[in-house]
C-alpha cells in the first residue's frame, strides 16, 4: 500500500526508541521518551499559495526532521507499520 | 437522491468497522474503533480563493482517503447509508 | 412580508419533523430530532470578496440544503412561519 | 441632536416591544423579549476595504432591517431616545 | 505639554459627568455612570494599510464622540487633567 | 553593550518613579507606580509588510512615549541598566 | 551531526548560566535563572511571504540575541549539547 499525502503535509517514520539510557541502564516501556526525530517517507505536492498556485516543500523523501513535541498525533498504519502525518509547519529542522 | 458539496466539502462513506482484532477475536461493538478511512463519494467544486476563483480539489471520487480523527462528526443519510462531510483539509492524504 | 438577505446569507424553511421513527413508532416531541435539511426560501447578493467585488452564492431558491448542526439558531417569523437565518458557509450540501 | 455612524456601522431605532401575545394576554415587562427588528437611523460612509477603498453599506436610512440577538448592547440616547448602534455585520436581512 | 498619538489611536477628553439624575437628584460618586462621549483632542496620522500606506482617520480635532464601553481604560495624565487614549476602531459614531 | 532589536521592536528606558505623590508624601517602595512613559534608546528597521517590503518606524531615539500597561514584561539588563524591549504597536503616542 | 532549520527558524546555544549572584553567592541549581540570550548557530533560508517569495532572516550565524520567555521549550541535542529551535519572530534583539 502507497501513500499521497495532500498539499503540504508530509508522512514520517519516528525514529526507533532509544531501549537503554546514556549509562546504559534498560528502560521499561513506560519510561522511553519517544524521540521526535524521524524519516520523511512520503512529501505532499506543496502548500497553496493565496494566489492558488503551489509552493513545493523543504524536505524531501528520506530527510532526518526534528518535529515538535504534538506533532505525532495522526497516525496510519501502513502494511503492518505505524507511520505519523503531520503538516510541514511542525517540522522544525532537517538533520544529517 | 443525489448529494452535491459546496466548495470544498467531500462526501466519504468510512470503511467498514473491523469485526475482529488482528489475533481473530470477535470485537463487540463498543470495542471496535471508528477507522479513519474511507472512500470519497462526491466532491464540491473547490476551494474559493482570495480572488473569488475557484481552485479545483485534489482528491476524486472513488480515491481511499485518510482523514482526521474529529473529521467524521457531521454525517447525512443518503438512500439509507450514513456517510460523512467534511472539509477537504480534514484529508491527509490518499491511500493507493 | 418579504424577506431579502444581506451579503452572503440564505433564508431556510427547515424540514418537517419525522413524526415517526423508521419502524413506525410515533415519537413524542421531545424525542424528535430536527433535521438539518431545508429549502432555501431566499438568498443574499453574494459574498464580498477583498477586492470589494461581490461574489454570488452557489445555492439557489428552491434548492434543498443540509447544513450544520449548530446553523438553526437565528430564527425569523415571516407570516407566521418560523424560519432560520445562515451564513452560505454554514451549508454543507445540496441534495436532489 | 444628530449622529453620524463611522464606516460600516450603523444606527437602529428599535421596534415597539409587543405588549400583548399571539393569543391576546398582557405581558408584564419582565416577560416580553426585546423584538430584534428595527429601523436605520443613520449609516456610516461604508467598510474600508485592504486597499484602503471603501464600500458603500447595503442597507440605507428608513430600512426595516433583523439583527442578531447580541447586536442590541451598545445604545446612545439621542434627543431622550434609546438609539442602538451596531456594525452592518450583526444585521442579517432586509424585511419588506 | 503635548501628545501625538500614532497611527490611529485619537486622544479625547470625556465628558463631564452628569451630576443630577434627569429628575434632579444629587448622584453619590459611585452613582455616577462616566459618560461614553467625549471630544476629540489630539490623532494620529493614520491607520497603516496592508501595501504599506497611510489611511488617514475619518475623526477630526474638535468631534464629539461616542466610544464603546471598555474603550476608556488607557488613560495618560497631561498637564494635571486626564485623558483617553483609544484606536478609532472604538469610536462609533460623531456626535453633533 | 549596544542592543540592535529586530524588526518593529524598540527599547525604552523607563521614566523614573515618583518617589513623592502630588501632595507631597514620600511613597514607600511598594506603593509607588510604575509610570508606563520613557525614553526610545533603540528602534529597529522597520514593520515587515505583505510585500516583503519593511515600512519604518514611526518613533525615533530620544522621543518620549506612552506604552500600554502590559507592554513592559520584557526586560533585558545592559550595562547594569534594565530596559524594556517592545513591540511599536504597544506604543500609545508620543509626548513633547 | 549538522542541523540545518526550515524556513524562519533558528537553532540557539543559550549562554552559560550564572554560577554566583551579582554579590557573589554561589546558586544552587534550582535558584539559577535560565539567561534568556544565546549565540545563533543555524539559520532557515527565510520566511516564507504571501507571494510564495522568501525573505531572509535579519539575524545570522555568530549573532548574540534576547529571546522571549518562552522562547526556549523545544530543544534537540546534537553532538551531545543541548541547543534550542526558535522561529525569529521570538527573537528580540541582537546585542554586542
Amino acid at each position: 500500500m502507497s501513500i499521497r499525502p495532500l498539499y503540504d503535509r508530509v508522512v514520517v517514520r519516528r525514529n526507533a526508541e532509544e531501549e537503554t539510557t546514556a549509562g546504559g541502564i534498560l528502560l521499561p516501556g513506560s519510561a522511553k521518551e519517544k524521540p521526535n526525530q524521524g524519516e520523511i517517507i512520503a512529501v505532499g505536492e506543496g502548500k497553496v499559495l493565496d494566489s492558488g498556485d503551489i509552493r513545493p516543500l523543504a524536505v524531501k523523501v528520506g530527510d532526518t526532521v526534528v518535529f515538535g513535541q504534538y506533532a505525532g498525533s495522526n497516525t496510519i498504519e501502513i502494511d503492518g507499520e505505524e507511520l505519523i502525518i503531520m503538516g510541514e509547519s511542525e517540522i522544525f529542522a532537517v538533520v544529517d
